[in-house]
């Protein structure tokens, strides 16, 4: 009979592999930008406010500084008076006219609403009293000295770039890894090398999608991308284009031919390039996973079906860099799995409801643009019950 | 006293006010595009699969392929043998040799894993016996031609540039908005002209943020920003800024002067260019939200304060090109809010319940970064209760 993978590793101890991996490789793998290109990078360290925001306190209102004090018990019946000034200070008695978002003169500790105000020459008339710090955004209200407005590995989105800038960040430091991109399969014909799709079909061709649907995740999960385009099962030319593209980048991702068919040869040229650290996962889809090193970098030879190779780049790769936020919803139906496998169920939210995507091989590529998000089954659970509370990983 | 909002719009009204607006406006508004630059763009229009995928029967295993009748019975104390052909179809007694994605020859109609066959010189003994399509993936199990893969409106995401290349589609076509990006108020500087933050606080002075985290909440939107810096608060200059930003642009967004204290010149000027279509909507944070037209293009007038803008921004464009996912969750405690007004709650996931956001003003920037998602609650309803099922739109 055939060859057979041989020892299946678990996921759980392959993610650890893996992720260990990355740790080490990713020392010194970054890049100083500017604030305005940081958008869905990932950051490479924490970032501390400088300052506190706001630097001073700021009328919130379009109105007149004045002391607290001095318009206790103003109301329209009873209006007070105070004398309108012009300077950086009030004494008592006295208001300065302000407007949102000015600095608040010494001695004023709220602001009264220009609505319940009105202006004489000279003098202004308050139809409401206001209690201190009323009307006022406050030193340090929004953000406090030293606190951690970014978190090494978290991905930058428009608020944090909101905030960096507020307190005077200019650039930011986000991991900068340069990824090749290798499709393997004699089926394969690049996107712009098709003519019609009847051709391909005659000559039992198929479009190499998976280098497309790589760049994409790739730039998704904050990465460079780079596409080297499809190769042939060719022993030679796989490892030439390899080679080629492990010395232009940080890391290598191939897909097909990871399998142990005749024509897979992808864990033999990476064994012989460097090393194979693990070929084989307990998970579905994606058992066929293999990961390497090639001098000193990392190389991930995923499957040739685009769902696998989905699953195995989300558990492997993405969710190094970017976490997918999680929810706990519960199940429409029940979900099988097996004793010591893990399975990666693509799910549906509907009507609040989880219902798993009732999906036959993993080449069903229409289930993904369809789900919402997945539910990972571990490998010591049987499965789970309609009704009970599972854990999603949303997209 | 003085000025106020005269009549506030609902939310409903106002949200129903722009996105008409935005349909009239969007029709001619597509550019085509190489499907590789399409990640998280918004598509202009249905696409629907040209054709079946897979586009033939294809072999989902490395094996032999057999015409399943031949094998019923065949076991490893029973092995049947089948003859080893080498053409493009078989007859009763013969296999094919083939490898994942092979076309499945004529009159085949299973697979036989390597791992279950014997191949001797000539012939091949089966261990195993399959059903019909065993081990076979068939024409349009995929997609159907026909089906439809991207939806108009719809973000593009990995898994469409997966499938739409495996059905051979090279280009789409996607909303193409232009949007001028000018913030207003003297006490803004912008951050490449930041010496230190010393200095703006003995000056006064803050950075101009809104016009970076506008830059990304656009470019996140599938929208193409571009920033016209900072403006004082000047009728004047104003004015001539907004007209060129119009030209060059198809949309302006503004950001502070909305509301309407003596130097907010903003709502004057665009009824002065063009005319304002709404200002002031029952919202909170938000109130001050402006939207009006000059030369048939749209200006949408934000609020200076950051998370009002944010709010803004997210429900009168934001959610027109790219939905929110909604899950409901229990809430941890109770949200007040108030007859006749819409609140936009920000919220964190916190062990799977909802968690509002404590925060006082809506300057509170920090709030943004931490928040999950949001709740809006309905200008009819006075509030959530604790353990009450919300709707929550995700970040």
């Amino acid at each position: 009979m055939g060859k057979m993978l041989k020892k299946l590793i678990s996921y759980d101890k392959a993610k650890e592999m893996v992720f260990n991996e990355w740790n080490k490789f990713l020392k010194d793998k970054f890049k100083i930008i500017p604030l305005l290109d940081a958008l869905g990078r990932v950051s490479y360290e924490d970032i501390m406010s400088p300052i506190d925001l706001p630097m001073f306190d700021r009328a919130a209102m379009d109105g007149y500084a004045v002391r607290a004090e001095d318009t206790f018990g103003a109301s329209t019946t009873n209006p007070l008076i105070l004398n309108l000034v012009e300077k950086k200070e009030i004494n008592e008695g006295e208001c300065l006219k302000v407007f949102t978002g000015s600095k608040m003169p010494k001695n004023a500790d709220a602001v009264v609403m220009k609505e319940y105000c009105k202006e004489e020459d000279g003098f202004v008339e308050i139809y409401k009293g206001v209690h201190p710090y009323e009307n006022v955004s406050r030193i340090g209200e929004d953000v406090r000295k030293g606190d951690l407005l970014l978190k090494k590995g978290e991905a930058i989105s428009p608020h944090h770039i909101s905030i960096l800038s507020s307190v005077g960040i200019k650039e930011v430091k986000v991991y900068n890894v340069n990824v090749g991109i290798i499709s393997t399969g004699d089926e394969l014909v690049d996107l712009e090398e098709v003519i019609s799709m009847e051709e391909l079909k005659n000559n039992s061709k198929i479009v190499n999608s998976n280098s497309l649907m790589l760049y994409a995740l790739v730039k998704e999960s904050g990465l460079n991308p780079k596409i080297y385009g499809k190769v042939v099962d060719d022993r030679e030319r796989i490892k030439s284009l390899i080679k080629k593209a492990i010395i232009e980048n940080d890391i290598v991702i191939t897909t097909g031919g990871t399998s142990v068919g005749d024509r897979d040869y992808i864990i033999e040229v990476v064994n012989e390039l460097g090393g194979i650290v693990l070929h084989g996962v307990q998970i579905r889809p994606g058992k066929p996973f293999g990961f390497g090193k090639i001098n000193n970098k990392l190389i991930f030879t995923l499957s040739g079906y685009p769902v696998a190779s989905t699953v195995q780049f989300e558990l492997f790769i993405r969710s190094y860099f970017k976490k997918r936020k999680k929810i706990k919803l519960p199940l429409r139906r029940n979900i099988a799995s097996e004793l010591g496998r893990t399975d990666i169920v693509r799910i549906k939210i509907e009507d609040f409801e989880v219902e798993p995507l009732r999906i036959t091989g993993s080449g069903v590529i229409s289930s993904l643009t369809k789900a919402d998000g997945y539910v990972i089954i571990p490998e010591n659970v049987e499965g789970y019950e309609k009704g009970e509370y599972v854990e999603v990983y949303l997209f």
